[in-house]
Order: C-alpha cells, then structure tokens, then sequence
C-alpha cells in the first residue's frame, strides 16, 4: 500500500504518527482512476493537482458504504469546501443489479453531491482501478495531498477525528513540495542510499 | 476575541477558513492561567510551548460538559499523544458544591485523565482566567499553536471532524513561525503598512 | 387510516394514548397482503394470526428504509421471536432498478432475515398493497394485534421506546379478544353506560 | 432478586420471557422505600399503586447514570405521562460531595424533573433502600407493576426497545391481578396482617 499515513484506529499507538513529518516517500503521484464514466462533473484526479483529495469507493449496495463511509465523504464535502471529494464505484460483486442506472438511482435518493467514476471492469471480478491501487474491500477511503500522491488508504470506517487531523495535516501542507521538485528527489535519493 | 480561526458550525461558510494560512496576527503568546491549583501534572501554558494545546473550560455540574465537551477531549488526548489536553475549572455557579473535593471526586468517577486547573476566583461570579479570555460559559474550546497563541475559542458543541482538520492544521505548522521570529516580526509589521 | 393508535411522536400529548385500552373499534382482520411472490417464507398475514405482527413496508433505494426503518425491524426481530415481522417491498419509483433480483441482493447485503413480499403492481404507480393500506411513502411501518386487526400505521421514524410500549400492549392482550367477540361487545357496552 | 422479567440484553434468548404471562408469582407488593426526604413530591409507592412504576437508581456522580440511566427515565418520563417515573439517590460512596445541597444542583443543571428520594444512610456504607432492594450499583433501573410488585430489576444499560416493551406490558395489565377483585383485596389485606 502506497500510504504515508498508517491506518488509524482508536486504539493504535500512534503517537508516531501524528505531529511528525506526513511527506509520503516519494512524490510520485498516484495512478490516475480508470473509469467506464463519470456522474456528475468528471474529476480524473490529474484536473484536482493542488487541492486535498478525498477518494470513497464504495458499492452502491454495501451497507458499510451506506452507513457510514458515504455519510463521512457527504460530510467532508459539506464542511470543507477547499477539499476535493471523489466517489468510486469498485463493483466487485453484483454487476448485474449495479450498473450506471440503479447507481444514478441510488445517488439520487441518498443524497449524494460529488462526482462518481465507474470504475472499468476487464473481464476480472475486481474492476481495474480498485486493482491498481490494492483496495481490500468497501467502503475504503483514500487521502491525496496537494502534489497528487496517495497518503492514506483505509477499508472499513474511519474515526471523523482522526479523518480530520490528516485533512487538516494535507491542507497545511504547500501546494508544491518543499523546496523545488529536483531538490526534493535528491534528498529522497540520499535517503535510500 | 482572540481567535484566529473563525467559530466552526456545519452550515457556514468557511471556504475561508480552511486551507488558507491559519497563522494568527500576531505571534503573541496567549495569557498565562491563573489558577488556585492543580488536579494532575501542573500544566502552565508557558510548559507547553512547541506543543499543540487543546483547552477545555468547564464545570463539573454543567451537562454539555458531561455529555460533549469533556468526551470530545478525552478521545483527543486518546487519538493524540502529542497534543497536549488541558482542563480549565472555571465555576461560575454553584461553587458551594464544586470544590476541589468535589472535583476530584467527579474527574475519577468520569474517567478525566488530562490535568485540570482549578480557575481562581477574586470575589466575582466569573472566575480570573475565563474573564481574561473572554469566556461566555461552558463547556468551552480553545486551541493554542506551537508558539501559544490561542487560534480558537467556541463555546459550546464542537464537530469533530472540524475539530480534527484545526488541530491538523496546527500540527502541521513548525514549532517556530517561518523563518526566525525577528524576521516573522518584519513581515508581519509589513502586512500591517 | 385504520389505526387504533395514533401516530406517536416525543412532543406530541399522548396522555390518552397509552395506559387506556388500545383494542380497535371492531376486531375486523385487516385486508390480505396481495404480492408477487415471496422472498424467504411465504407469510401471509392469516398465516400469521394468533401473533403480534409488525410490517416494515420499505423500498430497497430509500434511504430513511436503509438508516432507520429497516434496522429498527431488525431489533425487534432479534429481541422479541415471539413478535412476527415481515417486509413488504413497497416499490412506488425506480421500478426497472428494483427488481427481485436487485431486492434479493439488497437484502442479503444488508442482513434482513425477515420474509419480504413484493408488492403487486397493477398498472399504477402505487402498488396495490400499499394502496389498499393507505400509505403515504415509506417507510412506514404497522402494527397488528393477535387477531389480525391494524392497530397502527407510521410513515417516518419511529422511537424505539414508543414502539417497545405498543408492542408490549399489543404482547399483554390475549389471543382472542376477551371472551367471544359477542360478550366483549356486550362488556364495552355496559362500560359505557 | 423478586423479578418476575430476567434481566434484558440484545444478545440473549428472551423467547421465554416474552408474550408469556409476565405476572409475578405472587402479588406481594415490595417493600416501601425509606427514604431521609424527597427532592420535589414525595412520592412513596404506596402513593404510587394502580400506576407503572419505574424507578431509576442512581449517584449524581456516576458516569453511566449520567449517561444512560437518568436519560433513559426522563424519555420515560416525556413520552408516557401515565407512568410513574421515580429517582432514588442511592449514594455508596462519595457521600461527602453528593449531599443534598450537591444533588439539588444536579438535578437543576441535568434537567431533571421526576421526584427523587434521597436513600437513608444507617452507618453501613451501602444505604438502607439500596440494601432492601439487593441493588449491585447504580444504575439501576426497576420495574413495578400497577400492584405495587417489583417484576424488573437491572443494573447497568437498559435497551429502549426492550424497556419499551416491559412497559407496554404492565401498562396492558389490569388495575387488579387476574382473579376477582374481592380476591385480591382479601389476599392483600391478608397479607398486611
């Protein structure tokens, strides 16, 4: 998992991880969705590059997804404006009573105001995208800082508290990482070696 | 108020507020608590520099403190190990039945693990340290940054997710303001010209 | 709306609601569920009598049904095996995304145990079960004595201790009302006299 | 323990206990509360017979009567106005900070408008009521019927569906236990003697 932030659960030891340096390893940035379509506004992740980016995939008929990891990503999106938030539809069981009409359906009725990519299925059970970034399961929640990489990847729920420490992390950071691009890849290089 | 960071609500406004630059006006550390003692670890302020400090002022009979303002900071000082969570007693009624041996008898019952200062009282209703900070009741939060300036004072309920990204955010800053302080103090009395 | 008890609500005056006799006018069996079919056991409301019943008439893309009505049937069927609950898939929108298939999927991805009747359409929007009872949207939820007769009928959410004292009632009265119907008759009349 | 209900959680078999006859074994009603003095009406049992009654056993400085217990009895309380809703401060510890004066307080600050006897202490450090009754802790809450009889008793977190339920039962039990009036009288004043 490409994640510079471990999973958070409440009962963790932690203390490493907050109040230090977040910088993912390298800045490299993430994998850019593959997806049949859009609903709503298309949001590859490439057009969000210098914003926070919050990711939920989910299934429309999980109730994992419904109960929770949904309402936390609806949330996000209300009260933080400045975040960037992305649903993805990871069908990887029940294609047959999922596709893009029940979901506008279900998006519809449950309220949902950010844009869905439907992620691309080729042939396998696991469609490509959930593929590619090694998601589990749904609901997961992925965080993505300004430069685009992936700092944060979860399946199940997620505290709102500590959901809140990383955003508010990711939003403090600069847009560009510090210092210059070139400097940065050097120092990482250093660190490898 | 002496509050950089705007009172936080759900249905605000707050495009502002968050991913801009949270610094605020000016780098003046905030009052010292002037207490009658402590329950705990004494916990001045000025111990605390280069730590995020979360405050919570509150008395022990009031039931928004008992049923969202001292949890909110129990499971804080839970999620993390390097903020620094302080309680603030701060009667302003019913002083008769909220002694100090009341207190300790209440923060044991409830499980309070952060240290708490017993506000002083100099003949008013309202206590010294909660009419130096302007304080309209409780349970109230106040959040400090590394260099002890108060960026936020909310009375009442506070949402942890919104609670969560201005504790992130703080985190994220450097112990020092960028650059050394003198140079801090020059760009500052620029912006002020 | 054939219902004996009114609609409950926390602010509403329910003085004379609770602690009366909750016997409906006349112990006439409410009409048959008229449905397409089954999923789980057939369970026919004359099938059922003898038991306290209670229905959760619901469609599987509504999200009041997903966040309270359906885990609240959930409850009572865990606690209370002696109470009957059955479904009733109340479809009145997005027809062509909620078929049995999608039905069948929905339910066992959420955890329903209960029996579910498919409600018949004939042509309308509103299907003709949920026309016979009169119900305004969903969910909604009834209440059925042990012999059959509707005793309450709830669009929206209802409180769990609310509906706990109506089916406690519902439990205390006897299979058959009290004596045979004609002597009951004859004691209410005396009672009123 | 005189219940004629068994303790209730979500988990276990209650198939037995409910539908069922829930009337005690024997109509005897349980002893008197005794009392050092009552914060709002004095509300004996005696005074109380022909009514449900629940009665909440608590400390003012108890986390899980704060939390569940007097909450619970105050919904209670709101939603059935014919059910007699009874507090008994029974303090066993921490006597010196939870006085009379101390629960006035409380009771103002909380919100709490049922009356409340105040549990009389004879030296043992467990009070007398407290004793009679065999409570364990606090909270907790208990059940009589319109009799006078003690049919519930639980410490700990009472499920509101499940309360709910007991309730409606009693509520649907006649003034008088089954059998015919003279009877009962008979026995009781038997009893008395």
């Amino acid at each position: 998992m490409r994640s510079g932030l471990p999973v958070v659960s409440a009962d963790a030891d932690r203390s490493a991880s907050y109040g230090g340096d977040m910088a993912p390893a390298h800045h490299v940035p993430a994998p850019e969705f593959d997806v049949e379509g859009w609903i709503g506004t298309p949001s590859p992740l490439a057009s969000l590059r210098g914003k926070v980016v919050l990711v939920e995939a989910f299934q429309m008929l999980c109730a994992g997804c419904v109960n929770y990891g949904i309402p936390q990503a609806q949330r996000v999106q209300r009260m933080f404006p400045n975040v960037a938030v992305v649903g993805l539809h990871t069908v990887f069981e029940h294609h047959e009573v999922t596709g893009p009409d029940a979901l506008r359906v279900f998006l519809r009725e449950f309220g949902v105001r950010f844009p869905v990519g439907i992620d691309r299925h080729d042939g396998g059970s696991i469609p490509v995208t959930m593929r590619t970034y090694g998601l589990e399961g749904t609901p997961s929640t992925l965080l993505f800082d300004r430069a685009g990489s992936l700092v944060f990847s979860h399946l199940g729920k997620v505290d709102d508290l500590a959901l809140g420490v990383m955003i508010g992390q990711l939003i403090a950071q600069p847009d560009e990482p510090a210092g210059n691009a070139s400097a940065t890849t050097d120092s990482l290089v250093d660190q490898r070696e």
